[in-house]
């Protein structure tokens, strides 16, 4: 079933020399198949189909778009047992994991098509002609979302599914009506490769063209080709600070910059407020303890800065947070690399003057991250943004205040976070207001109580932030929202009612919500 | 009245040493005043200062910041005939161009209350919570918009009043919530001195914090020391490409990069399509004439390309457009250095190979400008680039092609445009459906006959495109949309509803259009 092969559309390539193989993080065992680098000449066909495949894909109906993105999730499901095996195999993730995961997949697909039905991403404004208007006629003017043309997608290596292949960037981009070529994660080139069979199986079935759907493998060579062809129009991207960065750079260089929406991580900032500290310390030092040893740490919310004010509650808080931590067993991480770079980042946090680090926690070696927490003082933490940076994996650092308003500049001091958590109760925020205001300026979300993993599909999710969280704030990559990245506004002045397209035609023939002279509605003009 | 200060937010500062001067294009003298270049310290200063005005402003109600935008139009009427005196003074523009002008930078303002006091800006989109959901609980979410911090603007010189000061970025970014610096521009000193002091007495009036708005004179240091202070959060711009790229390259290399919404113009090609064409060859060269020389063709939206097939009625329109554009007078443009450029630009194009200028058109000096247009081949113009540019000013090429499917192929091979327009029959449109749908990807407004001069201030208007007529097709800079490039949302998770802000609260207190639980409604929940 794994070919290796690069994917230019329906046609199955491998004209180059370069191969790659996939790893078991597990027990350290590499898999048996030879994934061929695609070759300039490769990911060259691929963009072309793309570009050849948005004239005719553009112009397909939103029901026909919306059936495709269903019959992908179905392809996803019929892949079975056997997808969930080899997705765990090159995470080291556990199987139980990727039935969650799968299904947030699925229904991804399944609410885009559904957003694809609703029509409310099309955002329709229209205005009608005042043709006696003095000085000068107003013109009739009526606005809609269009697709942007091709997108090209980078996975995350912490979601193989949810974040990669089919994952949200593709659906959305998809769902705009743009072709999309993935560059095949290289830490689950096999989840990949399944995934992209069952995307051009669904797009035969519903009779999608041909180029719809590219995906090519190699390393940081055929992700510059891909990001620099004049025919891609955008970048999704969920990684590293260093990868968004650096796709976010070239990009903007190009002769025709195109936008980059990555997601690039954050620490996740959780404020513990001084009523709700003290009303359950230990209990919230279990929870938050939970929290950041979730997936070895490996989400992109994980809570990676505890701060309070020092007092006997936070002591209790971080006692108990570092107990629970000491005795989670160490779990295999992603991969060799990341397990790793975990070690070597927490090592060198751990080092800097005045971190106290709370317990034990050596490395055990075969690629498995053992959770730890740490502690600092808000001064030396204000003093050193060295301790700002996000660690990848399962470590908090907690920050203990001399003052509550030390906490307002710790809020403050922050980069931009895709979330930041109030660990409080009314009265904390009552009393000390500043800190969900400053807090509210570095965040995309901002919670009341809970721990930020866990990150809603729906029409109210912001998953996205200032930068570094992402590279542009104003987008969200989970959510029905997140297909805006995809999509441009254009203006039709004075066309006859026959010559415009569907959302924008009198009578409104898609029955969906449009902006008419200012007032939402559904009627007819 | 004129100062010549910088206006760090309510002081008035002249620190450095250097002066600029304001310019008479129409007789070529000097004003008196001396402008003073701001100093880097007073650039800090106002940047600081909108940085603390920020936390005020942003807290201060819709209502209140939307009597603030009236207040700020009423401010510019009190300015007088004396506004429009030196506006025509230092443009060369007719004064009775500024009546219409002041006319829609007010409206602009006034608008964006009215945007304000409606709410639909906010973009609210409530998930209420399903706490017995299986497998976990669907929290609470709220998403609404929020500022993002203090933008930087720069006018343009064809509009020293709608597109500038207090012009359509202002008024939009502080609509939203952000305090602006403006960079004052150095082809209308003086009105920018005036429209500032309008503003700052409307922020004293209304009760705005010291630092809403700022303004500073200066070139390139000024500009790019703007442009780079971590303070600065955004950047509205409109004007020429190489300043707006510059501008968009510097925001982008920055450690933590910015959005630049840069409008920079195109050349608005217009397709003459058979059918209509040949219904009133001359009637269509007159009017096309006209829209040429508007404003001595000194509009973003100038027609700077026409496009026909080969034919009797093309020569017929050509023949009249020549005619027209001959008999034509000369008239003063915005400075020197934009006339000299005209002819530099103009001339290199009539001598590129197979270009061929219709009637004589010598530069008669004193910064004039005189119509004219030429005529290549579609071959030709395909072949060569260099024919593609925008030239600012009242020059037009006509592109004559052999075929219909030539002119799909001159569509094709067209840059990202704000507008492209369709001089057409039904029966055209339906004939060659390919020109239009090849059109719609590279414009932000598509026009069914009609001149794309004139900009509707309106919710439907898209005043944007694909690169290099903006750096964002996302955004417009003109209409009600043009807040959305200055906010960004921020989701509310599992918010008490007595914490919420009000666009958030169960009650909808501000009586405005929200999405709860995906239906349009202004409903409490």
């Amino acid at each position: 079933m794994i070919t290796g092969k690069n994917y230019i559309g329906n046609i199955h390539s491998s004209l180059g020399e370069n191969v790659l193989k996939a790893y078991n993080p597990t027990d350290g065992s590499i898999f048996s198949e030879e994934f061929s680098v695609a070759t300039s000449e490769e990911v060259n066909a691929a963009i072309e189909k793309a570009d050849e495949a948005f004239s005719v894909y553009k112009t397909i109906s939103y029901e026909q778009r919306a059936t495709f993105l269903e019959a992908i999730a179905d392809e996803i499901m019929e892949l079975g047992d056997a997808l969930l095996e080899r997705a765990s195999g090159e995470s080291g993730l556990p199987n139980g994991r990727f039935q969650g995961e799968r299904g947030r997949t699925c229904n991804q697909l399944k609410m885009f098509a559904a957003v694809l039905r609703d029509g409310s991403w099309l955002n329709v404004n229209i205005d009608t002609a005042i043709p006696d208007r003095a000085p000068i006629p107003k013109q009739d003017l009526r606005k809609m979302n269009i697709p942007i043309g091709p997108v090209a997608v980078f996975g995350a290596s912490n979601f193989p599914l949810a974040f990669s292949t089919a994952g949200g960037d593709t659906a959305s981009a998809l769902a705009a009506g743009n072709p999309v070529i993935v560059k095949g994660h290289e830490a689950h080139l096999g989840t990949n490769e399944m995934v992209t069979q069952a995307i051009l199986k669904a797009a035969e079935k519903t009779g999608m063209p041909d180029g719809v759907f590219s995906m090519v493998n190699g390393g940081i060579p055929v992700a510059q080709q891909v990001v620099s062809h004049p025919k891609v129009k955008a970048v999704g991207f969920t990684g590293s600070l260093g990868g968004g960065r650096a796709i976010f750079d070239l990009a903007n260089q190009r002769p025709e910059p195109i936008p980059v929406y990555a997601e690039m991580g954050s620490t996740n900032p959780c404020f513990l407020m001084a009523d709700k500290l003290a009303s359950d310390p230990t209990g919230l030092g279990a929870n938050f303890a939970n929290s950041v040893a979730l997936g070895v740490g490996q989400f992109c919310t994980s809570p990676g800065l505890l701060i309070g004010v020092k007092s006997d509650a936070l002591d209790q808080f971080v006692d108990t947070l570092g107990k629970t931590l000491a005795e989670a067993s160490a779990a295999t991480m992603l991969n060799e690399k990341i397990a790793k770079s975990y070690y070597e980042h927490r090592g060198a946090l751990i080092e800097q003057i005045g971190v106290v680090s709370i317990g034990e926690s050596d490395n055990p070696g075969e690629s498995k991250g053992k959770p730890l927490t740490a502690k600092v003082d808000g001064s030396t933490f204000l003093a050193n943004t060295k301790l700002h940076q996000e660690i990848f994996g399962p470590f908090t650092l907690v920050v203990e205040c001399n003052s509550a308003d030390q906490m307002v500049e710790v809020a403050k001091s922050l980069e931009g976070q895709l979330t930041g958590t109030l660990v409080a109760d009314e009265s904390d925020i009552i009393a000390n207001p500043e800190v969900a205001n400053a807090l509210s300026e570095k965040v995309g979300r901002i919670l009341f109580n809970g721990v930020p993993t866990g990150v809603e599909v729906c029409h109210s999710m912001q998953h996205g932030g200032p930068y570094p969280a992402s590279t542009d704030a104003k987008t969200t990559s989970v959510g029905t929202a997140a297909i805006d990245r995809f999509v441009r506004p254009i203006s039709y002045q004075s066309w006859p009612d026959s010559l415009l397209p569907a959302p924008l035609k009198n009578g409104n023939p898609l029955g969906i919500w449009r902006v008419v002279n200012g007032e939402s509605t559904k009627e007819a003009i």
